[in-house]
């Protein structure tokens, strides 16, 4: 957001509720179908998009497919070009560890190295993760002075390890040279910035590997995609929100964390996810209410499956409304359709509802529907702050 | 492109074809009627665009009308206001002299001197191109040490000069004033850059009076329009494109160039294109076809004739369809409305064909259809992005 209307940012009581169905965006089965959100049977959406604005947006710009991290950075506000959220901190996301700004999370692989150091099998036989687990915190004993380490199992001989420190910095090349029957490469600084972490890498390094001397054919770690925690300004400090995400999997509880976000903990699924809505009603003026299993199944291919979870959610948009939200944004991180079984640079259908609107040509919410609304195509981080302004949370710019 | 996203682009072997009708947006030949391209009887085209996503593109900017230049570099993906150019190079790209980064062309007119040195015919009594042509190759013979010159005919008085050498610059005054009876401008430096250039023009026209002496009326050189080729990526590099030109006219073959493109030769005409595009079809993953005379017929004012070159066109589609294009892409450079005889800042209705797509609303290829298409109005550059992402050459952005 631009700093001058930044300045215009006020807070007040009112509430905005950001529903994201994840992936949501699809593509006809064959040429002439619909869509999985046109297939659904959503009278609760449907009903909603004609007293509602609605349009298309973009997370990251023209022809660019979104992960879901920054899919959601741009829902939330944040332009994704300017926040890049590396491999580390991604797989730190992953597990839910709580990582804070300045942070270098990296990815790590147990391994087998020979008497002569060179590493005979990247994946040191595929260990179980319990295995990984242990081993995790064997290395967890790494002492390195004016650092913590953390060492978190993520799955298989798959594990991450995050530095905490000052002057710690992910510009840093991996150790892992993809290569067997090589020694593992050092971790040699990118730039003079990395100097310093580098040494921590390299120390770790060799303390772990004494460590795991006896763990065949666990003996070695190789580290790959140093990442730094971006420092983002928090929701509160950008947008003068009190924030809480209200999400299942720990992914989305991670991208809510970094920008500040409270995280409604033990939810299983949409329905506690309401009842935790409801419980935390007047303690937040933002609300992010995560479903991923649109994602899900669509990446799985199952355009049916991905057509109920729809169906799922639109069950529980009553509830929601009962709440009286000032605002309400209903949309997704980007498009995941079933006939393609990955994320696509499909711009994603939205509506906002909302006391003082214009309803719009949109008869339903859907692709083609959306794409017909009065907001047309914009950029991902436009929807918070017609949302902000819709919520009077924004003051008028000049006289 | 922003450079981060650059990042992400990918190479393979899926094919993209864009097809440009020059100057292909009209407006209604009065209120209530119909535009050219509402007028002609485009089959192919209408049940194409049924089958596609649609919208409208603006090369520059609101309100801005597109030379044809920047019209196509922004269809190539390069922001037209990022690599201008200047006169000269578009003279010399007019008439197919091939220009490399760094040359430095110029706009030159023969005219005529009286004894004193001043100029009384700004144009030596209107020569015919073949004389300029002959003069042309006389001037030729100028002899500048380091500097390779080359004097092109253009028309009539008009001819072009394109200095090729280490350290040129376009940072050099006219040396037309504009005005008779005076003597010619020096041609100054404009900044310190254009030192060493300026001092090749001076001498440049030193030279050409003296082998022009006994030519009278053109005894004398104005030179204008001072213009550096901008540096500009190739395809190959901006887009890991391996891009081919197959047009008939040498100004579009000159842009297609200046980006690197491979400039199929020796087509005359539509049919002769399309033998070109299956012949080559192999070879390249981005093809460029241009069709000229819509755009000819607009500056015409002939509306009617303007709807035959449509209709021509649209007889070729099946041919391109056959060769199962991973991406087709139809649109025109900018619009020249029969009416205004001229290019015009209207937008320009477009089309994106390819597999995995969300048809819209637009049930025909023309102005007021493609207007309720998905992608509303678009910078033109974001059709290429479009493009490359759904022939997935463009990664994911973030995990």
């Amino acid at each position: 957001m631009d700093h001058m209307l930044q300045t215009l940012i006020t807070e007040n009581e009112k509430k905005i509720v950001l529903l994201v169905l994840d992936g949501v965006g699809g593509l006809p089965k064959d040429t002439d179908g619909k869509t999985e959100l046109e297939t659904a049977n959503t009278p609760n959406l449907d009903k909603i998009a004609r007293e509602s604005e609605t349009g298309m947006h973009l997370p990251i710009d023209f022809g660019i497919t979104p992960g879901s991290a920054p899919g959601h950075l741009a829902l939330f506000g944040y332009n994704p070009l300017s926040y890049p959220i590396g491999r580390g901190v991604v797989a730190a996301m992953g597990i839910g560890f709580p990582m804070k700004a300045g942070d270098v999370a990296v990815r790590l692989n147990f391994a087998t190295q020979d008497s002569n150091g060179n590493i005979t099998d990247r994946r040191a036989g595929r260990i179980p993760t319990e295995t990984c687990a242990k081993l995790c915190e064997i290395i967890s004993k790494v002492n390195i002075p004016g650092v913590e380490v953390f060492v978190q199992p993520v799955k298989d001989y798959r594990a991450c390890v995050i530095f905490r420190g000052q002057g710690l910095s992910d510009h840093v090349a991996d150790t892992d040279s993809q290569k067997t029957n090589v020694k593992p490469l050092d971790p040699v600084p990118t730039s003079e910035k990395g100097k310093k972490t580098a040494e921590i890498a390299k120390e770790f390094i060799k303390q772990a590997c004494e460590l795991l001397k006896d763990q065949h054919p666990a003996n070695a770690v190789l580290m790959r995609g140093f990442a730094e925690l971006p420092h983002i300004p928090s929701m509160k400090d950008q947008f003068k929100l009190n924030a809480a995400a209200i999400a299942v999997y720990p992914d989305y509880k991670g991208v809510s964390r970094i920008v500040g976000m409270d995280i409604i903990d033990g939810c299983a699924n949409l329905s506690e996810q309401i009842t935790a809505l409801k419980g935390n009603w007047e303690k937040y003026t933002y609300f992010f209410i995560h479903h991923k299993y649109t994602d899900s199944k669509g990446e799985d291919g199952d355009f049916d499956a991905k057509v109920a979870e729809i169906e799922k959610v639109d069950k529980i948009l009553p509830d929601i409304l009962a709440l009286k939200p000032d605002v309400l944004v209903v949309t997704g991180d980007h498009s995941t359709p079933a006939v393609m079984k990955s994320h696509s640079s499909h711009p994603i259908p939205f509506l906002i509802k909302t006391l003082n609107l214009r309803p719009d040509a949109a008869e339903s919410f859907g692709e083609r529907e959306c794409a017909k609304g009065s907001w047309g195509i914009v950029k991902t981080t436009a929807i918070i702050q017609i949302a902000l302004g819709y919520a009077d949370k924004i003051m008028k710019f000049g006289a």
